[in-house]
């Protein structure tokens, strides 16, 4: 799986092993592997890797932004040329009810590691006090759900190919069962294994077989993790990232032809749309319904 | 325990919270606590670092130097002006005979997991090829534990602080039994809970509380993880690294008043002193016997 998307990556960037001089490892693991010590893997995949410096960094669902931070800090540092930054997890190997309370680990455990339902149910609390807040939004976050699900067909990656549709994303079902009230399965990441892997260089003159993309700005924020410390309804880290980054490139929201974000859970986009601007406090819905993403 | 290493480093450094903007956190975990997602822990301790930048490096034994080279590289690239690097364990959660388990998950699980002994059981075996190859070397091994000890009674951090001398270490006894032949107690680096911190800065005017080093150069190598792939009574990886760091600062050996070494195990030691060029492969022994360490 390593060996796979790493190897990929180097041939679409017109790269071999050879040119790489820093690895960069995006690993959550948690206790979904007995194995830890994941930056060693890298040359267990390719041993051409054998002697290339290796890293992994961790940082919750945050974890494979770490890893392309560090080889950004690496080679705009000048310590390296060319960096590769793999990401993988391997979430199959557990009972599936083990799985949930794995992921709970990023979570601050002593309060929240027991949610039922695990992190679904952790989000299905943060839906339930938004829709009581803002009122019941199950019209928005099916259409988030369907629209992540029709955008999924184009992507020969995705684990699950399917367009659902709006109703079957609306409506309970055997199929769509509720997973942790008010979400519904379609409203919940997948249980997965993969990997996936760039390479970070900076500006080359090489034709790229490849997809290329630049940085023009990027901006970390951390928040409280216990959610007790904190509105759970508004992402106020995301909120402050995001300003910061728009700022150090000087670009307004509404310049942006694309926006990828993290979308674990249907609840977890609408409240982004808030963060990021593109809706008032309680609005998160009109991000959808108006069909500006 | 992260709250007082962090702001003990900080006031010696002459800063506060506030004068830091990236946090660096050396963590491996790997199931000794169900907390992961370690990074947060930071805000957690200090909640003024409520938005700073946090992210979490793992790298086995290399952890701590994994989070050094991340705010160095943040330093290096401009991105940040000041960072703090906090590492920190607790192995005491867990019932002692689930401790040498959960540290194999560093080691290649697949081949090496269920090791008895745990990584004592993997540097006995080590040991033991050595002395195979090279003669029984238990007095050099002891000469080294008697050192460490020896010097861990000037240290106001040790675990143990306490001379416990050559014939303790060198003969197995009730208080220094043989933990995995030929290893005995002594030989073995402790279980231990622990915090340290370090502020990384470029060059400052202030007149500073603590001590202060500058790094001259670093040099990381990785090698294959398992053991069967590599001869192991060599650190090929680490003496690569010696000498790559060796010529980036433009100094032999013999020029260094002071190494501070991975001491896990004191074959390990002894298998450095080989690595660095302090002696020959083979010879390890006379880095101690002769007084040079």
């Amino acid at each position: 799986m390593i060996r796979e998307a790493g190897l990929e990556a180097l041939k679409k960037a017109g790269l071999g092993p050879g040119d790489i001089d820093g690895i960069f490892i995006g690993h959550f693991n948690g206790g979904f592997l007995r194995q830890d010590f994941s930056a060693s893997l890298a040359s267990l995949a390719v041993p051409e890797f054998r002697h290339t410096p290796a890293v992994r960094l961790e940082n919750a669902c945050a974890t494979g932004s770490a890893a392309i931070w560090a080889a950004l800090d690496a080679i705009e540092s000048g310590r390296i040329k060319r960096g590769l930054v793999l990401g993988f997890e391997k979430m199959n190997t557990l009972p599936s009810h083990e799985i949930g309370q794995t992921l709970l680990r990023c979570s601050y455990v002593r309060e929240e590691g027991e949610t039922p339902g695990g992190f679904a149910g952790v989000f299905g609390s943060i839906a339930g006090e938004y829709f009581e807040r803002y009122g019941d939004q199950s019209d928005a976050l099916a259409m988030i759900a369907a629209k992540n699900h029709k955008n999924g067909t184009v992507n020969p990656y995705v684990h699950l190919r399917k367009d659902f549709g709006f109703e079957f994303c609306r409506n309970p079902s055997e199929k769509n069962p509720v997973v942790a009230s008010p979400l519904k399965r379609s409203d919940c990441s997948m249980v997965s294994d993969g990997a996936a892997a760039l390479v970070i260089e900076p500006n080359t003159s090489r034709s790229l077989e490849g997809p290329s993309v630049r940085w023009r700005s990027r901006a970390q924020i951390n928040d409280f993790l216990p959610l007790s410390q904190r509105d759970r309804t508004c992402f106020e880290g995301a909120s402050r990232a995001w300003k910061s980054a728009l700022k150090l490139a000087e670009l307004r929201l509404e310049e942006l032809d694309f926006v990828e974000t993290h979308d674990c859970f249907t609840i977890a986009e609408l409240l982004e749309y808030e963060a990021m601007g593109l809706a008032e406090q309680g609005q998160g819905a009109r991000g959808v319904s108006e069909g500006l993403t």
